[in-house]
Order: structure tokens, then sequence, then C-alpha cells
């Protein structure tokens, strides 16, 4: 909500990229966008095949300690333990009850899966939506002792907004799950559920007592990452975007696919280089691992964003919720 | 090209919905909308949530003497035949070059399979949008002799547009391959390759050669027919829609899990009653069969539409193309 509204203001007044320092990356941005929207630009793109794609975690918001939606599934699995006395002993829930991440990762994928089974399958949609904004309503990072809602960064906000002022349209395309995103989407970056592509479950459709609905179930129907994120645009869009920005190895496809059409062509990556307000890693992470991606980004001639210098803020200021504006709107 | 046209000149007129006569089908649908739409209007509706879906073959085009994505299919093994000798002995190849049906119906879905693979398949998405682009040029129905996309609904475009002004997001919601309809759903209707949702191969991604690219192999992932319907809109899109509107029993569970969500839905059927000027079909054709949707449409109270009685006009008028008018826009 706050990103929005500080972001419509300042285009009110006629500022763009306002939390961006007048470095490289910024003018990079903008140049790009001028020669693809000015109608005399021998680059002009119509509106239509403006297509934006941007990766969440660590591009949007933060991923420290873990990716948001395995911390989600770490409170759900807390919340939802006094119903299952079984998972005391029953792996990976105990490793998860007991604070015990060796155990847990030494479940790997299995675990994972399970983990997911008990938390976001055999629900609806909506059952599964009201479970996410009660828990974005109350859980906090356990690092910053924010809200999670308050860990997306102003400045891609900014980016956002600026560029669908410009006729883009905006997407997401992460390795998170589709449903865990739309949950948030519009609210947090202006982006409708339908403009989101992730990784999902399967789902099955039940009528057999005269209430249709569609339930999400345990089993993993698609991986949005690497070679999937490609993949998944071209069968969610059906376009291959002009502009692409993500964060991680994980990109690499993305970024490669993109700016390898023809035309003109924008790649990006979020380079977390500022260990003061908020942390400092890339090729030794294992959340958020950059390392073929950083050496592609200079071969393709990619920009690259260094958070410490190209970004004057990094989280949107906290007081905004509270204020005049924040609560007008 | 045509249809937009023709239908922004009228709305500029203020007349909306012109080739549909006064009858019970408009009025419901100009009181659903008015009743979801209007600011004080305790049905309101906000306009990111009116989501509309439309099937296509037999709903925004025509379907006959077969699915026209199958007409393709076996236009293609026509052209393609010179270069693959092997078909005139191989099924289904030789019961298509034979327009042998009895066979090539005896092929079953291994036959369909075959042809999708040989039309289809192995293809980036550039290059097939190329071949039915060119396919849509070119060929022309073998009952009514026109070009295929002159054989959409005239009142039906005018519905999509009507809708769109009033602030809904309109999709394709189709049991025909997504890709096939992304070629001419944003020309011929006015809805982009991203509101697409049908069925799908699946694809695979490549860069062993520095150009990277998404290729679509012969396998079926995903059939987006009758349950299908449902789970691909909820995947895709991540709302229920308020508007459905379809022809066949493969619409069924898209309208029932339509109409069954809280607050105002609309559900619609297209029943093709007339044999003059177009064709009269349902419970017995095997192309767009219509039996179980037209008992739950009294049930549900969805709208049916007389195609014969509720249509002034069926297809657009052919001279347009050529028009002033046509050419300008
Ligand atoms: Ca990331
Ligand atoms: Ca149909």
């Amino acid at each position: 909500f706050i990103l929005v509204n500080v972001s419509i203001a300042q285009e009110q007044n006629g500022e763009t990229l306002a939390t961006w320092n007048n470095s490289a990356a910024k003018s990079a941005i903008v140049n790009f966008v001028d020669r693809v929207t000015q109608r005399d630009s021998p680059d002009y793109v119509p509106p239509e095949q403006r297509i934006a794609v941007f990766d969440n975690d660590g591009t949007l918001w933060a991923e420290k300690p873990a990716y948001f939606q395995l911390l989600f599934a770490k409170d759900e699995v807390t919340r939802l333990a006094p119903e299952h006395p079984e998972w005391k002993t029953e792996q990976p829930f105990a490793a998860i009850l007991n604070e015990d991440m060796v155990s847990l990762l030494a479940q790997g994928k299995g675990g994972i899966e399970k983990m997911i089974g008990a938390t976001h399958a055999n629900m609806t949609r909506e059952e599964f939506n009201r479970v996410v904004t009660s828990w974005l309503n109350t859980a906090r990072n356990p690092l910053t002792g924010k809200h999670y809602r308050d860990m997306i960064y102003q400045p891609m906000g900014e980016l956002l907004n600026y560029l669908r002022a410009k006729g883009f349209k905006t997407f997401i395309v992460s390795g998170g799950g589709t449903d865990f995103i739309r949950v948030f989407s519009e609210s947090l970056y202006g982006i409708p559920p339908e403009q989101v592509i992730g990784s999902r479950l399967k789902a099955r459709y039940e009528n057999d007592d005269g209430h249709p609905r569609v339930i999400a179930t345990d089993e993993v129907e698609f991986v949005n990452d690497k070679e999937g994120k490609p993949i998944g645009i071209s069968q969610a869009i059906g376009r291959r975007p002009i502009f692409a920005v993500g964060n991680s190895d994980g990109d690499l496809q993305m970024l490669e696919w993109t700016t390898a059409g023809k035309g003109p062509r924008f790649g990006m990556l979020i380079h977390h280089t500022d260990a003061k307000r908020e942390w400092a890693y890339d090729r030794k992470s294992r959340v958020g691992h950059l390392d073929k991606a950083l050496k592609a980004a200079k071969y393709h001639n990619w920009t690259v964003v260094d958070m410490a210098k190209d970004w004057s803020v990094v989280f949107p200021p906290a007081k905004r919720t509270t204020s005049k504006r924040g609560a007008q709107n």
C-alpha cells in the first residue's frame, strides 16, 4: 500500500525513480525506456509489446534469512502443530518444530515437498488467500523484526510504476509459488494476480456436492526456475519480454532469452552489495546464489545494480504506514 | 480487424451491442453489466474483479465442418506432404491426404497426437506464428468458401468491446491450442496473447548454440477442456471470473464454477439454432456437442442465446474489409 502511494505522489511532482541515485544504472533504464517509447525513435516498440518481467525474491523484496515463502511454511507448521501431534516425531516437521536447521536441510527435496503438502495443499485458493493474508498481517522477519510487506524494495516499486506509466505491462516471474505471490502482488507491487507466473501445484476440480471448487493438490506441476522461467513466460504470455530483471543464477536463462530477442532489449541484475542497509551476498550464498549470471552480465552488457551505490533508500520508510497520506488512500 | 473497427464506430455513435436484437438475452447482459458497474449498485464489483471468460470455437467463431485448428492441421499435412513421402502409407497422414475421414477417425487420440506433432511441434512460437498467419491469409473454409477470420461472430465481437468499455478484462478459455489462438486473438478479438488460456504442448528451452529459444515439443501438457477449464483459469488468472460464455458441454464446468461464486455472476450459452445463416446443432453434433450444459442452463438460470432470434447479423459484413474506415484504422 505504502509503495504505491509514495510513488504516485512522486509522479505527480514530476519526479520519477526518486530513490535511484544519478548513476549509470538509472541512466541505462531511462535511456532504454526513452528509446522504445518515443514515437520518433528508430527503436520504438508499440505498447502491447512492452512486456517487462521481474523476479520476486531478492529482486522486489528481500530473501534473508531464507525465501519468505519458506519462512511462511515454517510458521504454518508451528501454527498447525497442535492439530498434528504426530509431527513431534515425523520429519521434516520435527526438525522445523525444534528449529533444527541441520536436520531440516538433511530432508532435502522430499522434506520440502512434505512441508508444502502440509501448508499449501488441499485448499481452495480463497482458503489459502486467507491464511497468507493473516500471516502477512502478523508475522515478522526474524532478522529485521519488520513485517514482510515492509521488506519490499522502494526503488523497485518506483521502477514498476515508472514502466507502467510508460505503457509497459509488468509481470512477476518467480521460482516461488504463484498462489503465494498472488495474495500480495496487487497490494504490494500493483501487479494483478493474472500477471504472476511462478511455480505451481497441480490442481483438481471437485463438484460432488454441488459446490464447484478448484483445489491445489500436493503434487508439484511446474518449477518456474532456471530454464523454467523462459518456458513459464512463453506458456503464460506467449511473447518474449523486452525488459527482464533478476538477482540470481535462477534468472540467467530468463535474461539470456529476453535479451537475445530482435530489437531493443534490456537485462538487469540486482546485486546485493549493501551489508549496512540490507545484506551483501552473491556467489557464496545459498539463497540468491549469483555467480554465472554476474559473469554473463558483463558478456551480454546487462545493467548491474549496485544496491549500496545506486539506491538512496532500500526499504520504504516505516512511518509512512501511519501517515495521513497512507491513511487517506 | 474489421470487427474492432465496426464496434469502435458504433460506440462512438452511442450504440452498444448493435447487432443484438432487443430480446431477453441482450437485456440480461445489459442488466447484469449495469448491476456490477454502477457505483451505487449494491452488487457493484470493482474493475479488477471484472474477469470475463469466453470459449472460442462455436462461441467467438464458427466450428463447422470441424474445429478450425483441425482443418489447419489437415491443410498443413497437405502442404508439407512433398517433404514427407513416407506419409503416403503412414497413418494418420495417409488418411488425411486421401481425405478418408473414416480411416482418420479410426486413428483416435493417437492419430490426432501424431498430426499435432507433425504440424505444431518442434518450432519456436515465432516460427509457428508465421505458419498460422500465412494459413489465415490464404485458407478458406470448405463449407462457406470464406476466410476463417471472416467467420467470427459479429455480435460476440461487440459483446467483447462492450464489456471492455465497462472495465472488464476479457480472456479466451478454449480447448484449442493456446499458441494457435494467440496468433489471431489480438487482431480478431482485441484480446492480447497473455489473455488466452488453452490446451498446450510441453515446451523446452534450448541454448546450445548461443541462440536461446523456447521450442514446443509434441507432448501434450494440458488439455483445457471440461474440468480443465476451471483448472486452467485458476492456474492462469488466480481469480474466479464473474462472466463466462460457452457453447458446448466442454464449457459446463467453467460455467458451473463461475456462477457458483459469491456475489453477482453471469453464465451464458450460445445455442446454434440458425440453419439458414450458420448451422443448427446441439446434442446430436460431435463438434460443439451441447446437451448436459443446456439442461444445466435451465437449472442455474444461465442465459441461452438463440442465434436465429437474438442476433440480427452472424458474420461481419464482408465488404467492410475494403471500406475506407477499414483501410484507415
Ligand atoms: Ca531471486
Ligand atoms: Ca466451443
